[in-house]
């Protein structure tokens, strides 16, 4: 069976502790095909060193798949690498600097010299267009192995991966086994306790299991692959009772719905709308609510009160409340929520009051304590939460959670 | 200058979205002693494919770090693949047997056949020993090159970094060039027009520069290393000054200090406060400045008026300023901005409005078009963005040009 490297280029990408989309989008890819991930390799932005990682790349695996290093700048030497490993030279893909030229007209824009980099690509090369960005992808040949280029940048990858290199890989290898694809989403849980879930499915012939935590939010994703698995539709129900019965109330979706796109799904169906009251969080939820396109459907706004005055002015909240609870408390919590849900005429609100730290604790009231509410026309809801983390991810954990205390509520 | 690369063995970690803290454990350790971290790898438990990948990692760098596969069971074949490679058998370490029978037996267990491959080295190794754990590690020389051998346990390995791999390297490498850095920040240019004033550079003896886009905003990093720069004060010197000349007002940092931080530390010297008024980015700029520590003693909250209701309701837009000019508009971002600081009474205000898209363009205003506004007490500025991209890229882009806007006024 043919199998898969993703060599990732850039110096940035040579902090280990740097997360990387790319890696894992082409490697959900790969498996819908039934293609393994076999060897991946991340090298700064030298010729020479690109060159020796593609060699040792194109030798352990059928299809090589590169990113980043084609951008316009000096240090994107991804091109010039691959050129040196198949022995040819660069040239400017015609078709592509017209688009290019003609993308940036639209704007009123002119294409510089360095611009014009974003057309170069290996002689040999069949181009890649990119629909969202700039830089033209390359897929190479190596005697019968596939070498492709994409830029580093995560909307392109994934668009070019999902638009050019999937489908053509998928009929060339089409050989593979047939495969299905389980896409869940977990919320509330710990990492630890969805394990428990997944474990039994590890290791099982034609199985693979992937999660993938994010900020309080599980990415699950079971891939099937027949053969070895007899019945695919029998399976892939299995997994579905499964991941239904053992996640439970934590389970967001099957299908791979994000937290916010469920919770404007549920919205949408209720005709009820939407209003934030954020403290810590500083509209982290109102961003993420307005991530999803279509958000003003059912988003009508916010008040991002961080000082307790513009909790009082703003949301109406009762400065006793504040007085004898303090900020972070179910009280100011609650209140928040009811005075966004007033303030701006809302079916629904969500609400955040918390300690982000690193400073601000007190031995009652830890760093990482944080009340998030939810209203709804039917019912509220308050929680403590508290997280033994930094600051950044008390404030994404918090936002995500608030999210999923509203879902529920919407169920 | 020797360089050392990081290679990961063992199938589980072949999903790139699975975490690693062994690589940022050597990467810290490394740093300290002056030697870059220049290439990593994933590979499988394959005896073949770990030795061709430990063949190009030691044809790359002078030191070759490899955690995992160290251990008792079948897959455990890292030592296999290191003698494949250096052309020698495997033997057991008597002493490392010894130590590991005592440990044993002070549990009252026995050492089993297979965990006796614990004690297995590469003939030609000097045992590393394993303070927390049972698999030994091994010390291999590949001419002048250094192979290091540890278990992929993060305790284990860590422990063994810190006691023996760090503290020999040190001695080792003493004669390492000292080395400086530094770490510029950039905004409201393109990366290409940033490429400009870094060209030069490129392919220095002793210089190391990159550039890493994000939303907008450029981290721009100069590793200075002497030898072979003669003067790195004198080098660092140069760089600050074409820096400062070559980026001019896009120059947010010479200290690696973030736009959003930067304006905290310009609001604090003013003793000014700042409130925001977003609308097309959903609360991304009240949260970014909310990441920064102690971004309470300047950031009082905002109104996310993503409904033209909140705008006039929660804002005090004039309905007037909509139906006249419509929502996307200088004349709304600017009454937002006013809003902003009127209704938070704050000294400063920054504003989003405009058209994330996917849909919701006109021919006038095309998705993408964003007004963002900036107010202090002393002046008020809109500016009429443009951006060719997706949704999530136009709202990050476009708080970060409010931000680096306000930025802008108040030095």
């Amino acid at each position: 069976m043919a199998s898969a490297a993703v060599v990732l280029v850039g110096s940035e990408m040579l902090d280990p502790a740097r997360r990387d989309a790319n890696g894992p989008c082409a490697r959900a890819a790969l498996a819908e095909i039934g293609i393994p991930l076999a060897w991946t390799a991340r090298v700064g932005d030298r010729i020479e060193d690109i060159k020796e990682t593609l060699e040792t790349a194109l030798s352990l695996c059928e299809i090589v798949i590169v990113s980043g290093g084609l951008g316009p700048t000096g240090d994107d030497v991804t091109r010039e690498g691959a050129a040196a490993l198949l022995g040819v030279g660069l040239k400017e893909d015609e078709a592509w600097l017209g688009a290019l030229r003609a993308r940036l007209e639209e704007r009123g824009r002119k294409l510089t010299e360095l611009g014009r980099r974003q057309a170069l690509v290996v002689e040999s090369a069949e181009p890649i267009p990119n629909g969202p960005g700039l830089a033209c992808g390359s897929w190479l040949k190596h005697g019968e192995r596939d070498l492709i280029l994409l830029p580093g940048v995560p909307p392109e990858f994934r668009w070019m991966m999902e638009e050019h290199v999937r489908p053509r890989l998928k009929a060339a290898y089409s050989a593979q086994p047939s495969v299905r694809t389980v896409r869940a989403v977990a919320a509330g849980i710990a990492e630890v306790d969805a394990e428990v879930v997944l474990k039994p499915w590890y290791g099982q012939a034609g199985i693979d299991v992937s999660i993938l935590p994010q900020r309080g939010v599980h990415r699950i994703t079971f891939t099937l692959a027949s053969p070895p698995i007899p019945s695919l539709a029998a399976a892939e129900a299995r997994v579905r009772e499964a991941l239904a019965s053992g996640l439970g109330d934590h389970l967001i979706s099957l299908e791979g719905v994000s937290l916010e796109a469920s919770v404007g799904l549920r919205l949408l169906e209720k005709g009820w709308t939407l209003a934030t009251a954020e403290s810590c969080t500083g509209g982290l939820i109102g961003h993420q609510v307005v991530r999803v396109p279509g958000a003003s459907r059912y988003f009508l706004g916010g008040v991002v009160a961080y000082d307790n005055a513009a909790k009082v002015d703003l949301l109406g909240v009762p400065s006793r409340a504040i007085e004898e609870n303090g900020a972070v408390s179910r009280e100011v919590a609650l209140a928040m929520a009811r005075g966004a849900k007033a303030r701006l005429n809302a079916s629904c609100a969500v609400a955040t009051t918390g300690i982000a730290g690193p400073t601000g604790g007190t031995p009652e009231k830890p760093v990482g304590t944080v009340w998030v509410a939810a209203a709804t026309p039917v019912s509220e809801k308050a929680v403590k939460l508290g997280y033994p983390v930094n600051r950044e991810s008390v404030m994404a954990l918090s936002a995500n959670y608030a999210l999923f205390l509203l879902l529920g509520m919407l169920r």
